[in-house]
């Protein structure tokens, strides 16, 4: 299956993206040309891109949603998902370096195109940006969600350092694994789905509920693109067919299997163990094996119980129904499965 | 001649030392190993150090002493000092791998140990850590302690860019130089300077004087550091003699010589443009051209300026005299030209 784009994302970044572009604008001129190349604005040799930048605008349209749920006009939470967008690609700029990616969107990664100084430079400047759009903002309210959006950073600290401690080690449980994903993937999207709430003074309840939702959103969201990392067409994702099990990454599917206790986890075990690189049929023969292990099976039904969390936070949470329809509508969105 | 470390430096690791300890045990696991170790809290194995942490504990001196100067108990002050300790950290945990620099007070740089990804992200953390602490602290004065940081920071990030950018260019002007000194240095200084009386409510005119008195100090200090960059000896400066003409290193006496129109300036410009290494004696020579062409004269002269403005700053500023007296006895230490 295909999905559409929700209208509230291609919105987001109309509302979003002047914002982005604007506090871009205020950094340091050598600063500012990494970080607008990293957000799509300019091309590599400057000149501004002919097309919106910032991604697919997922974390800004959520935040701005989270506003319209508070019952303010979407509008008075761009501060909020500019800073949410500023947070989600300061982690792209450092993970592109520490994991040695040179493709990101489509272009080369900005490491590959300034040096890894530069980039972790610009990195470090949108997470500053970040707090500053934030706390310029109303009080108390900019502060209540700059603090929200620093245990999101310090979580996906936590998790991109448990995913680098994991590449060294093959006795991870599956219990390290969700930690992780919870950490790198979920506490993001928790605060991008309750940051524009906060920033517009809505009650506690309606931020917590929110941000519930997100969590488990973020957590179905992670295992689809683990399951599209190894089934997911190429011509979806973007990326090489069965690209999760080529670097041997350890993603739910593949963690599940392995510690499954059955023998087709212990021969994925001994397959991925192997130090040569794998060849075509010994990747199509790993997907099978995390399949037969119970890993795909576990992965899928974690997701939909996952997704079933986040629509019951939902339901439990009191908004205007189409703010509810519109969040509904993108967590179907990003947890479809397409292949 | 040598400079003994004023007294307050010495008591500001006793009092923001528990702090900083405390603040980073709330780290993830895997990235707190890499702070502590960063910070010298413990050795490369894990092991508690046998010597308190975190380098010279200059900037939360100048923190905790700002608060002194605003009236309040030097405690008080902590979580500002303990901020501007991270600030800091952040930039030279980062600033490392830019500069593949391997060893920092004595022992390898955290890259070199953990490898560059940790590293990367145990100064994310750091950097976001600073601003939880401030923000976690009474408002609203911590939330002008926070900004004040945050500006600190955009203007660090500028500098090491600047810097950066500076490496692949050579006709860096002195106006160029000076910018990047201020932004990379001074500015972190200023705030050192004035954070604590902010963060205890200090009124704006004490801040603005103590950030005024911290700028001048802090390009005193990087004239002082780029003039034992050449001349100070490897017994006080812990590196290499002329380590700064050996790394082609643009400190402002070299860009001054560079810039000064002079005979011995373009030979030095000549001397430096070779793709091949110097030799001993070249670097010999490359100290007297500096000197020829009157950079060391003028570098040396700037920051006497720099020191009699920041003394107008202090003399300008209404605050106890003990405070004051510290004030200058830790801008003479840091700007003493030890060779």
């Amino acid at each position: 299956m295909t999905a559409t784009i929700p209208a509230g994302v291609e919105n987001a970044r109309d509302l979003v993206g002047p914002a982005v572009a604007a506090a871009v604008d205020r950094l340091s001129a050598d600063v500012r040309t990494v970080a607008a190349y990293h957000l799509g604005l300019t091309e590599a040799d400057g000149r501004p891109a002919g097309r919106p930048g910032a991604g697919k605008a997922l974390r800004p349209a959520l935040a701005l949603l989270s506003a319209r749920a508070a019952g303010a006009a979407p509008d008075r939470g761009v501060p909020a998902a500019a800073a949410v967008e500023f947070v989600h690609n300061f982690s792209l700029l450092h993970d592109d370096i520490m994991d040695g990616d040179t493709e990101r969107r489509h272009r080369p990664t900005a490491w590959t195109v300034y040096g890894v100084g530069a980039a972790i430079l610009a990195g470090d400047a949108l997470l500053a940006l970040a707090q500053d759009l934030l706390l310029e903002g109303p009080a108390p309210q900019g502060l209540w969600a700059s603090r929200c959006l620093s245990a999101a950073v310090q979580r996906l600290i936590a998790g991109q350092g448990a995913d680098l401690a994991f590449e060294r080690r093959d006795d991870v449980t599956l219990d390290e694994c969700r930690q992780m994903a919870g950490d790198k993937t979920a506490a993001l999207m928790a605060c991008a789905c309750s940051i524009g709430a906060i920033y517009v003074g809505a009650p506690a309840v309606l931020a917590m509920g929110l941000a519930g939702f997100g969590a488990h959103v973020g957590l179905a969201f992670q295992l689809t693109d683990d399951l599209l990392g190894i089934w997911g067409a190429p011509e979806l994702t973007g990326k090489p067919v069965r690209s999760d099990l080529r670097t041997r990454k350890k993603s739910l599917p593949v963690v599940a299997a392995l510690a499954s206790g059955t023998e087709p986890g212990r021969e994925l075990g001994a397959l991925l163990a192997r130090p040569e690189s794998l060849s075509e049929d010994e990747l199509v023969r790993a997907a099978e094996l995390v399949e037969e292990a119970g890993g795909r099976q576990w992965a899928e039904s974690e997701a939909d119980s996952a997704l079933a969390l986040a629509g019951k936070c939902l339901d439990e949470t009191d908004m205007p129904a189409d703010a509810r329809a519109e969040f509904t509508g993108i967590a179907e969105f990003i947890t479809a499965r397409q292949w």
